[in-house]
C-alpha cells in the first residue's frame, strides 16, 4: 500500500485518493516478510483499526470506488485491451476462520458477473494422478476478473505435509512450485493476493461449536474438522514454513488476525481495494468512431 | 406466485410470509399465458408497483430472505442432501435491455459463492459443429446453485431465426427441443425462471446513445447493436413466437416491461424471491450427532 512507501506499486491517481479507512501503515505489519512469526500475531489484535463502528462507515463509502475499479478491470477484458489484467485473491486458514465470510461480505459488493470463484476440496483420484498444480491452473482467473480461491494449492504443502500424504521430498518440490507458478501468474498480468485467516485455537472452539450446536449451520460442520484441530500445532508449523518460503515480493502473504470478523473482512477490503488502486484501471478506449456511431443510430 | 391461486406452486411456510413488496397478483399478469401479445405489452408501465421509493424500500427490506433462502438451497447441497434442488434464471432482450444489470443489482444482494453465471455469445466453430444445447448443457446450475444465463438457448430460436442462420426446420425442431430440455430440468430438481426483458424502441436508442456518448459505456458497445436494431419488427416477431410457444406452466417466461430499469429489477426480485419461497427450503438435518460431537470438541 503506497501510503507508507514501501511498496512499489503506487496508487498514483488523484482523482479517486479518499483516504483508505483502514490505517494501512499499520496493517501493513499484517505482510508477511523477512523474519515473521506466526506465533507472535495475536489472532485478537486489530492492527490499524480500533474503531469498529468508523471502520465499517468509512468501509461502506468505498464500496463504489472498489465497485467502479473492479468495473473498470472488467471492461478492460471484455473490450479485449492486450494483456488485459486480472486479480486472484487467495483465501487460507483452519477451519472456521472465516474464509466463507469474507467471500460473501467483501465480494459481495462486487458486481457477481466479474468474479470466478473457485473451491478446493479433498482432490478427487482424477486430480491426484496429476500434479498438484493441474487442477489449480484450470481454475485461474480470466483476464478482467477478479478469482478467488477458497483454499488452493497451499492445501498441498499444508494438509499434505501434516498428514504426511506426500513424501517429504515431493513437499520440498512444492514450495518452489509454487513461486514459480505465481510469478508465472504476475508476469502474465494476474495480481495475486495471499490471505492467511490466523483465527485463535478457543475462538475456533466457539465457532465450532456454533456449527454444532445451530440447525442453520449444521450444514458448515464436518466431523473431520476436530481430527484437524487435534493436530493445530502441527498446522501451525506447516503455516509458518509456508508463509515464510512462499511470501514473495510479488506475491506477498497478508497474515490477517481473524478473531474478529469485522476487522478481517475491513482488511481483506481493504488490501482487495489498495490491490485494484495500485492497477492503473482506465476505462477502454472506444473501438469504434463515435461521431459515425451517432449517425448510424440517428438514422436506425 | 401463490397469492391469487394461479400457481400450483405455494409458499405455503408461514414463518417468513411477510408481504412480498410488488403486488404480485398484478405482475403475475406478466407471465406469459395463452394469447399473449408482445405489441401490448407497453414497456414504460409498471404493472404492480406505481411507487419506486416505496418498492425500493420494501425491497431492500427482503433481502436477508432471499440471501437465507438461497444459502439453505446451498446448504442442502453441501450437506449432500440427496435431489438437492437448484434454480436457473434466463434472461432474454434486445441490447441495452438491462440484462447486465438485473445480474449486478437482484443477484448482487446474494451470496455469490452459490451464482453460477453463465453468458452465451456468438456460438464458437466447436459448439456450432454440437446440437445448439451442448454448449447450453455444460453450463446449467449444480444442486444448490442459482444458475443465470446472460442470453441462452433462446438465441438459437430469435437471432437465428431472424438472420437465417440455421434452416427453418431446424429453427422449428427447437421450440420443441427447448420445451423438453426445460422439462427434463425441472424433473432433475431445477427451477427455471425466464425472463423477457421487454425495452422499448426508443429507450434503446436512448441507452445506446449513451454507451456511445460516455467514455465508460463505451465498453458496452458493439458497432453490430445497431445491425440489430435495424431487425426491431422481425425480432419482435421471433420473440413473440418464442415465448409464445416455449412458455409451459413448468417454465413459464415472464415478459417485464423494461424502460423503467428500477421497475425491472424489483420485478425480476419479486420473482427469485417468490420462487424461492415456494420450494419449501429447509436448513438440512445434521448429518451428526451433536451431543457426540459436543464431547470431542470439549477433549479437543
Amino acid at each position: 500500500m503506497a501510503k507508507n512507501g514501501k511498496s512499489g506499486k503506487s496508487s498514483k491517481k488523484g482523482k479517486k485518493a479518499q483516504p483508505n479507512p483502514v490505517d494501512l501503515a499499520e496493517a501493513r505489519r499484517l505482510e508477511v516478510t523477512a523474519g515473521f512469526k506466526l506465533a507472535e500475531v495475536d489472532p485478537d489484535s486489530t492492527p490499524g483499526l480500533s474503531d469498529r463502528s468508523v471502520g465499517e462507515e468509512l468501509f461502506v463509502a468505498r464500496d463504489a470506488e472498489l465497485a467502479e475499479l473492479q468495473e473498470r478491470m472488467y471492461a478492460q477484458a471484455r473490450a479485449d485491451v492486450p494483456n488485459a489484467p486480472s486479480v486472484l485473491v487467495i483465501l487460507q486458514g483452519m477451519d472456521a476462520s472465516g474464509k466463507g465470510g469474507i467471500v460473501r461480505h467483501v465480494f459481495g459488493s462486487v458486481d457477481p458477473q466479474g468474479l470466478q470463484i473457485a473451491s478446493f476440496k479433498r482432490p478427487t483420484e482424477e486430480e491426484l494422478a496429476h500434479d498438484f498444480l493441474w487442477r489449480i491452473r484450470k481454475q485461474v482467473p480470466k483476464p478482467g476478473f477478479i478469482g478467488i480461491f477458497d483454499r488452493s494449492h497451499y492445501e498441498d504443502v499444508l494438509v499434505q505435509r501434516v498428514r504426511g500424504m506426500a513424501p517429504p521430498e515431493e513437499i520440498e518440490r512444492r514450495y518452489d512450485a509454487i513461486i514459480d507458478f505465481e510469478r508465472e501468474l504476475v508476469e502474465s498480468g494476474t495480481r495475486v493476493v495471499k490471505i492467511m485467516l490466523h483465527v485463535g485455537r478457543d475462538e475456533q472452539a466457539k465457532r465450532l461449536l456454533e456449527r454444532i450446536d445451530r440447525p442453520d449451520k449444521h450444514w458448515k460442520y464436518n466431523e473431520g474438522d476436530i481430527d484437524e484441530r487435534e493436530l493445530w500445532d502441527e498446522y501451525a508449523e506447516a503455516y509458518q514454513i509456508a508463509l515464510e518460503r512462499t511470501s514473495t515480493p510479488e506475491a506477498p502473504w497478508w497474515c490477517i488476525p481473524a478473531n474478529k470478523k469485522w476487522y478481517a473482512r475491513l482488511i481483506v477490503k481493504a488490501i482487495l481495494l489498495e490491490t485494484l488502486r495500485g492497477m492503473d484501471l482506465e476505462w477502454p478506449e472506444a473501438s469504434f468512431d463515435p461521431e459515425v456511431e451517432r449517425a448510424r443510430l440517428a438514422a436506425s
